[in-house]
């Protein structure tokens, strides 16, 4: 990491905040020593905070707003009178070239529109998608669009694979990702028509990805392919339900160890290797969902997470900065832009 | 039940026809000792079958036919080219008022394409839904439409949460059952727009169902509602992927409990109780997806499954027969439409 990688926080953002974002700072700053905070949010309260944490002072600049977002804002009401927020003044020290990456647990909606509005989308990209990497049976993958885009056409679903790909590239270390479009099955003829468009357009090939062709709901728990891309509607709702099946399961699991006296000695049994298991699914691992596309770098952390989530969503955008993705990514656009067919240079102009 | 209760059965249908569709009617037999079965497909190899199961022989009615539909048939030439398959005589039996309902573990497609002509939908409904109903933090709930229709607009998500709701009463035994659109976020304005103007419909009630509003991908776990109402693209995926989670959630759990002596000693004293959990999310409990909105009762059984699989397929097309599901429906259907203010009649016109 160089001595110069500065990652701005809005300290308001989220359920929890500001006490779990300056927790979780302190935990980032011991994983990244060379990482430089800028804090956005009311001083008072973070003063106190940041005082509390060993060494975390002289990693951090604050800068003082007594404006937050809150959480039930509608993002055109956020952008048009969030000037002065603490969302908003984190997300300008991205464009001004004050911090390589922002990272916010408040409004998911404010930040992706302020975010459009101050630090643009990419050349190339039409709209910018959310991706956040999950496990499966195999180790990890990413999936995109989360819920930015409800409706998407063939040319966003094309965007999305590059993203997506340069991503898995970026933070899990993937030299060449497989990806796959998600649909309702695996024939050709199958399922929705921008889905069945952008496929014909991904068979073309690319340097910098394999396309694996359509893959099913069942896939994305087997880790079929390293990137799963999906229109932003099915991505949210299929992302809670995992979420929600995972909880059902371990609430089942519970009941199920506290049937009995037996059932209870089990536990005890196994209670460290249980540990370990809950901590293989464990959302707040996965905490940190970038907003990819951008001319800069977001990641989105969940609102109600701890510092120790909040940490690994400050984690997702230093491993992005320090890998140079943006850059990278740019380079990508414009030669897929250059290299492939009328079609796909439809599809990314 | 009555006497005259009699369910076709498509005996070829099906990874593992006819074997497992015999074995089903002979479990299925027992449960509901006055079900009579006509069964479709290759007498000389469904004979010898049926007479290895004590007491079938009595309750069965073969029909021969040599011809079947296979897996990987597109729909469009099946339709065409079935005429005599036992998937498309089994369906006209119940056209024909020979048989209540039918069952059929073979290609999805193609069932219900031949279900949609011959069956034809019922006055009001303009396409048929999958559902089928899951496991619950509270219970069980239903989900449709699970992959009949990748494109639905706001009259197919009317009908749906109307047809869910007949379902739910029928099945699960519920008075009045609580409905809930499927969506990206709680709030009115979030969503694609077929969903928002169902919504708006649907909160003009209904003396059938509760509508809740919108629910999200984590309230289907929860059980939120007792019906989940979303286009077929969207819940097939989702559907899918809670299979997959819990399968993956599985595998952690063996792996877990295999790790070392001390867990597989675990593993031994908590296996009782871990068997009664893994049977509260065992699929084949919940196997039997329904068609609904045509004209006769169509249960669709996944084309994997075993005889107990199979059985509460069967045990699903005798409850709504039993239950005069299709009278009921059809009497609540013209209620709605009548009593329902113009943009709800035009919703089911």
């Amino acid at each position: 990491l160089g001595a110069r990688l500065t990652i701005a926080l809005d300290a308001m953002g989220g359920d929890h905040a500001p006490e779990i974002v300056v927790a979780g700072a302190a935990i980032a700053q011991r994983r990244f020593p060379d990482v430089h905070f800028l804090m956005f949010g009311d001083e008072r309260r973070i003063g106190r905070l940041i005082d509390a944490e060993a060494g975390l002072r002289a990693a951090t600049t604050v800068r003082h707003t007594e404006l937050a977002v809150s959480a039930d804002d509608r993002p055109s009401v956020a952008l048009r009178q969030g000037r002065n927020t603490s969302m908003q003044l984190s997300i300008n020290a991205v464009r001004d070239g004050d911090a390589a990456g922002v990272v916010s647990a408040g409004n998911t909606g404010a930040l992706m529109a302020m975010s459009k509005v101050s630090i643009k989308t990419l050349p190339g990209i039409d709209r910018p998608a959310i991706a956040a990497f999950f496990p499966t049976l195999v180790g990890e993958s990413v999936m995109l669009d989360l819920g930015a885009n409800v409706e998407c056409d063939v040319h966003n679903l094309v965007q999305f694979a590059m993203l997506g790909a340069a991503f898995a590239r970026s933070v899990l270390g993937l030299e060449r990702p497989t990806v796959g479009l998600v649909n309702v099955g695996a024939e050709e003829a199958k399922g929705r028509e921008p889905v069945k468009q952008a496929a014909a357009i991904l068979r073309e090939g690319s340097p910098y990805f394999g396309f694996h062709g359509f893959v099913e709901g069942n896939d994305i728990a087997n880790g079929t392919v390293d990137v799963f891309v999906v229109d932003g509607f099915t991505g949210n709702i299929t992302l809670k339900s995992i979420e929600g099946t995972v909880k059902l399961y371990t609430e089942y699991l519970r009941q199920t160890f506290k049937s009995s006296l037996t059932t209870r000695l089990a536990f005890l049994l196994a209670r460290r290797a249980f540990k370990k298991m809950r901590a293989r699914l464990d959302p707040r691992r996965y905490n940190g969902a970038t907003f990819l596309g951008l001319n800069g770098i977001v990641v989105k952390s969940h609102g109600g997470t701890d510092a120790f989530g909040f940490a690994n969503a400050i984690g997702v955008a230093v491993d992005m900065t320090a890998n140079g993705f943006n850059d990278i990514l740019t380079r990508e656009l414009a030669s897929f832009a250059a290299e492939q067919p009328t079609k796909a240079r439809a599809a990314v102009s």
